[in-house]
């Protein structure tokens, strides 16, 4: 066994402290799929630990303290000292990329941040790697989570911006000081970073034009609905003649839009592109443990170095017998007590009827049901059963439903 | 500057034809990602060349042939020698994966297949690296478009199935032989491949369950409308009390859901975990120039080695005046000639109106408008205008519209 790839932390805030509850549970992930067992240097916090100790200790750096200073610093000492890095940090690469980029390649180590952008969306990956040959010619989303639910929470309730503000404070999606989410500052210096990524040329963040949410008023989310319209903080990077665009700025779609409906503090991103026409990528777009994935993701690839070959480390065996719901669909006989001799059928066998309706009469009467889910060898038993009743006309339709209900 | 890479090229069809042209076009761009020039050693047909002697030559295999023989011969040989290899042919590592694997263990090279499930959508770099410590619980998703196409089709037009298809024949988006297709079995080998990167176990192709959509009748369709219902081909690897599920059968979705408006030949894959919540992924499933793009991913990853850092290879200036539709709320004094006024403000700075609303009266008469693409700069030298009329009890309101419409 090869010796154990020592990780230093830094910073042990909410992704911090996520991060290293993740790498302690899935070491023995990370090693079947980098074939490099990580544990825990240390790690530096605020108050304690010493960088230039801790980096010694260390093979690889995780950055997790936000904000350009000291993380550029101890960023820079680490590549220079030929360590690789994973950060989550959106400020350090939208301002000072390109000075990291350098160092890195000078070291010839990797440098990965992942969970800078979208979160738990693989957006950074997709586009370095899977689509790095790749002429895109529009990089554009939701790269915002607290506008996107205050965006939401308008529409659906009709209250007022302030409102909707101190709801996503409550519930966690929005901080006390919410400027830089609100302003589109906070998506300005994704999609710096994204445009920078997509198009191979240097974007620095002054060079993106932000506005924000806080002008958005209740009807115009009204008059919207109207119009058929759904309001988002879009982040747009494309090209246009003469060069490129990179903005930030509330905008409406129409309903048929990919983006439309992505609500609550959720993200999504498209890339387009000729020869793909076009990838949408969603997800959460923060959260602790989710961005505290997407940097273990980097870890991996960092440890990995390159393309992982599927193992077979596990043996699970496939199950056929699985519960469902279903919607089942009967050409019954108009007569009475069909629904009941139907009803006792399906009960005996435990089937549980969620929603029913009878259509048409005489020759043509049906009934048309969902049921709750179900063992599926219970509801075949149900439905053989039912197909034996004098009281069909036909043989009786099933199809599954997904019941599961989404936000 | 190094030697180029010397490409062997299996198969000449659609993609093996798309992926040669975009090889060549993109042979600059193939080598600013990976730092290693492409070229094309040579194609191997039906009808002509002799692969011993193609291997000879190649520093690389792109497998575009599709079905098993000689595919698996081919790909196997190629590994053997040493050479990695990339492929777009689902059913060979549906039905002899492990044994690839094994030989790309053994010889210590690559072996990539991202073009294989889900067209373009890059769900399999995504699974195998962003996610590959992740425990994932569930990948679920529509992952063959002629059947999406098909439903898409019955739902919009109450078309029976047999008509529905023959459109789709019609369109080029299923065969003539479109067995593989509607009866689930293309679907199958899709999710074999899914399950076995997502659970790290063994799963061979006759462990999928499937079922088709030949026997969807149109009015399963008009009463699930009713329901509120949409109909999708999904499908489903999911871990299951005693193991994993992997399945393929038809199946209801509620309006809420993530896959519920995927529409038409598109594809869609989820990916759920604790850690990540959910990430959904969508785009085109099929296509000759989609299929290549995915190939030519994995080209650059198989020469990239390890993660490419950002380049900055070209000059963009970032452009600030650029086109954009614009919502514009007006609150205006009811009296006559307002619109007509405005109507001629607009039409001065070449703003073309595309959707008017008025609304309320008197003290709350409102304009609320939807403008065509024009140049912003314009559209803001209109806005000012207007701001300057006795018309408008309050200034005007703005904000951009996405104009582009999606199936």
């Amino acid at each position: 066994m090869s010796e154990p790839v020592r990780i230093g932390l830094l910073g042990r805030g909410t992704v911090g402290g996520a991060f290293a509850q993740l790498l302690a549970e899935r070491a023995d992930a990370v090693e079947a799929a980098s074939g490099r067992r990580p544990e825990l240097a240390g790690t530096l916090t605020r108050s304690d630990g010493d960088f230039g100790e801790l980096l010694e200790r260390s093979d690889l750096i995780v950055e997790t303290i936000g904000g350009t200073d000291p993380a550029r610093a101890y960023v820079l000492e680490a590549l220079r000292a030929g360590r690789p890095v994973v950060t989550a940090n959106k400020q350090l690469l939208a301002q000072h990329g390109e000075e990291l980029f350098e160092a890195a390649r000078e070291a010839g180590v990797q440098l990965r941040f992942e969970a800078a952008v979208a979160g738990v969306i693989p957006i950074v990956r997709v586009i370095q790697e899977s689509f790095g040959a790749t002429e895109i010619s529009k990089v554009f989303g939701i790269v915002n989570g607290t506008t996107n639910f205050i965006l939401s929470e308008m529409a659906a309730t009709g209250a007022p911006y302030g409102d909707a503000l101190a709801r996503a404070q409550e519930l966690g999606y929005a901080e006390a000081d919410p400027t830089d989410d609100v302003t589109g500052a906070d998506a300005a210096a994704k999609m710096a970073i994204l445009a920078r990524l997509a198009f191979h040329t240097s974007v620095t963040l002054d060079e993106v034009v932000y506005e924000g949410i806080e002008k958005i008023q209740p009807d115009d989310l009204a008059y919207a609905k109207e119009l058929g319209l759904s309001l988002k903080l879009l982040g747009v990077a494309e090209r246009r003649e003469g060069g490129i665009s990179v903005r930030v700025f509330p905008c409406f779609l129409y309903p048929g839009h990919p983006l439309a409906p992505v609500e609550g503090p959720f993200n999504a991103v498209m890339v387009e592109a000729p020869s793909i026409t076009e990838v949408t990528m969603s997800g959460p777009g923060a959260g602790g443990v989710q961005t505290a994935s997407a940097v273990l993701g980097d870890v991996v690839s960092v440890l990995a170095g390159e393309a992982p070959l599927p193992d077979a480390r596990v043996e699970l065996p496939v199950v056929r017998d699985v519960t469902s719901s279903f919607y089942l669909h009967l050409e019954v006989a108009d007569r009475p007590g069909v629904l009941a001799r139907i009803a006792s059928v399906l009960g005996d066998k435990d089937v549980s009827v969620k929603s029913v309706v009878q259509r048409g009469a005489g020759d043509d009467a049906r009934l048309v049901m969902v049921v709750h889910e179900c063992l599926e060898s219970r509801f075949a038993a149900a439905v053989d059963e039912l197909a034996g009743l004098d009281d069909l006309r036909g043989a009786p339709r099933s199809i599954r439903v997904i019941e599961e209900e989404f936000v």
